[in-house]
């Protein structure tokens, strides 16, 4: 648990991300005009709740290889902004803003905003290439728990693809187009340190699910624009929403359990307060005010 | 040398690239319309130079582990078939047709064609991922070639990337947007059959450049619609093109001394003879047959 003073502060983990970011994203961002696409893409982030769960994680199981830590956060927030940024264009949802600022199509062109989202998945593999030797004997299950997380058949792509078929159901969805990056960044951060990927995938499980109803309440009842984002978009793009599914309150209580479970499922340990805060901070972030007092 | 036979006839190749694309795409192809977009995108193929180059050099070198080959052979592909279903978007090429029939975005949508281009990308590393355990001590460096060849600096994304910019040098241009596909093919074939990378990503080199210039060659000079591809389309989209830079004479003999030499490049052995006739193929796939006199 050498390194666990950099996760209980938490600056320090969000720190440590960014210039992990940067650090796999600097020799390679070329040329000019893909590089400045990529750039605002990435930067600056959102919460980072991604790859903070993974290095969190990581920390937990003692972070023995923190170089190969870094490289499964970068990976899981390339592949994060990959999804925001192809998710925004015309032919998908077609969003001029992004966390309050113009999206990267709207800034600079289609075109660029394809193709940074395509250098950004791109990134998430070659970031896993770039600490190959560190990761040793653990590169393989670090390359399948990436790859899966954003491939078919449960990852990021068909988790946008299914809201095109006919029949969408809710949990296939959400698992998809939610949970398989949470589980990904929480399966990666105990893959990369050498811990228990079955037990931190489900960690990830419960995190993913709980932060897509929190989303989807905030769709449904947030103030438009307090996370850099309108709401009322899933009804505008005919997106299946817990809130359709379960009414307001129906949504809400399965967050409180969601999150309950998912804090409980996290092993003690001196890193287990910091993953607790952060689980129980999506409730914070996305559940209007007038809500939480049912949650807390 | 023991699969050598495999290679002699060349028709097996072809056979062997286009099961190993059947076998790591079948069990994940999903959901059914994103399914359906990337059946699209991958079959019927093109001639499927880049596997079968990686297939046919694998087999130069030994083929000890032939499941890896196979991988490398999907990986190239389906980055090559990404390439294209993202270039042929409205805010790219804008190509309806592509290989005699609709291209992926005019039959199945934009939306669904991004989709298919993603998680054709991801699908290069889920095969790589699927003979981890075979490729063992080989997976850092297939990782490392295909993840380069599609990403930044010098990869795919980048020379798509560079046709948006100023200075779009023609030889960096070439390099990026199909040399990085060619290496890719030939070290990645070498390092899946544990032979000499650096000897064979030369051989991918020469082929790479003298595929771009026979493919410029034919975009001016070529039948439109003789490649399942319009001509005329570089002078469209204002892009780079061979010709203009060296005229179609000087083209032309550039083009026969990269065949030559690449040619010669290729270490004798039983492999040696189809792995040449592939390199000379190109010349008679894109180089109009009154040009051909001046090359063979």
């Amino acid at each position: 648990m050498a390194n666990v003073s950099g996760w209980s502060d938490r600056m320090d983990v969000n720190e440590r991300v960014e210039r992990a970011l940067v650090r796999h994203l600097r020799d390679r961002a070329r040329p000019s005009k893909l590089a400045a696409a990529v750039d605002h893409a990435l930067f600056p982030g959102g919460a980072r709740v991604r790859p903070c769960l993974a290095v969190g994680i990581a920390i937990a199981c003692g972070d023995d290889r923190p170089q190969v830590t870094d490289a499964v956060a970068v990976a899981v927030e390339a592949l994060h902004c990959a999804s925001l940024v192809h998710d925004d264009l015309p032919c998908f949802d077609d969003a001029a803003v992004r966390r309050g600022r113009p999206s990267v199509h709207a800034a600079h062109g289609e075109a660029m905003a394809v193709l940074a989202g395509d250098a950004l998945i791109v990134l998430a593999f070659q970031a896993l290439s770039d600490v190959s030797a560190e990761a040793g004997e653990r590169l393989p299950a670090l390359l399948s728990i990436v790859a899966d997380s954003a491939g078919m058949p449960g990852g990021l792509v068909s988790g946008q693809a299914l809201e095109a078929e006919e029949v969408c159901v809710l949990e296939g969805y959400h698992m998809a187009k939610t949970g398989a990056l949470f589980i990904a960044a929480a399966a990666g951060g105990a893959a990369a340190a050498g811990g228990d990927v079955a037990l931190w995938r489900r960690v990830g499980e419960g995190l993913g699910a709980a932060y897509q109803i929190a989303d989807d309440i905030h769709d449904r009842a947030g103030a438009s624009g307090s996370l850099g984002k309108p709401t009322g978009q899933d009804a505008l793009n005919a997106r299946p929403n817990a809130v359709d599914a379960y009414g307001l309150d129906g949504a809400v209580a399965r967050l409180k359990s969601l999150i309950e479970e998912t804090a409980a499922s996290v092993p003690d340990s001196e890193a287990a307060a910091p993953l607790r805060r952060l689980i129980r901070a999506q409730v914070d972030r996305f559940v209007p005010a007038h809500l939480q007092a049912a949650i807390a």
